[in-house]
């Protein structure tokens, strides 16, 4: 069975690093960006990648609570890292997710659903540099 | 040797996808979020993985482009498309990469040397789903 498009969109960069990205779409998102290892303002990928990843899984978070009949108190943060090592630059993503809601083993089994159910963790899920974590607080 | 760390960021959702998220710095981003299923202004996951993709690897094209001593004119259009298939939702991540300035088969170098240095796509590269094409025209 061939999978169902749902939505697609397209993210347009001329600039490199240092400039503008934009959504290809009249109402979408048009963000200035920066090299984050200067002091401009500006954006930069590190930040895209913990806004995909903490909004992807709180929102799987979101719909395990709901589909359990308990209140949403879930948050996620995510932590981007860029290290140089001994293969160039690297992302290291630290994502943390409270739930105060439930007991910290049901916390973590809803975590665990959603690390296997957002599409965005799937896209990660071959990268040893990226862990998702329960924790008990921030 | 232990890698360098050059940057941190840190990024909060509280909402889930339809409300806001947030960087954690008093500059950072705020960005308005909703279900790319449903017609309310706002970005979306799909949108952010391909804000994180297409700068990563423009701005590593770039340097390239730089070291080879060849004027900046590569172009990047990240395609995301949400489908619901077997395992559940997944996102398609198809990335274009255009080159004008130089050659085609020197675009399909550059493309090559930046998918294996750029961090977003090497966070990426374990994943089936994502695709990063050389393109002599969009």
């Amino acid at each position: 069975m061939e999978p169902k498009k749902l939505y697609n969109t397209t993210v347009i960069n001329e600039d490199g690093v240092n400039g503008h990205v934009y959504v290809a779409d009249p109402n979408g998102l048009d963000v200035e960006i920066s090299d984050p290892r200067n002091d401009l303002p500006g954006a930069n990928p590190e930040q895209f990648v913990g806004l995909a990843l903490s909004t992807c899984l709180n929102a799987t978070v979101e719909a395990i609570e709901k589909k359990n009949h308990v209140p949403h108190t879930s948050q996620v943060r995510v932590h981007v890292t860029m290290v140089k090592g001994s293969q160039g630059l690297e992302f290291l993503v630290h994502a943390k997710v409270l739930i105060p809601g439930v007991d910290f083993a049901t916390a973590q089994a809803f975590t665990a659903l959603a690390e296997k159910r957002c599409p965005v963790s799937k896209l990660l899920s071959g990268s040893p540099n990226v862990k998702i974590e329960t924790v008990e607080q921030f």
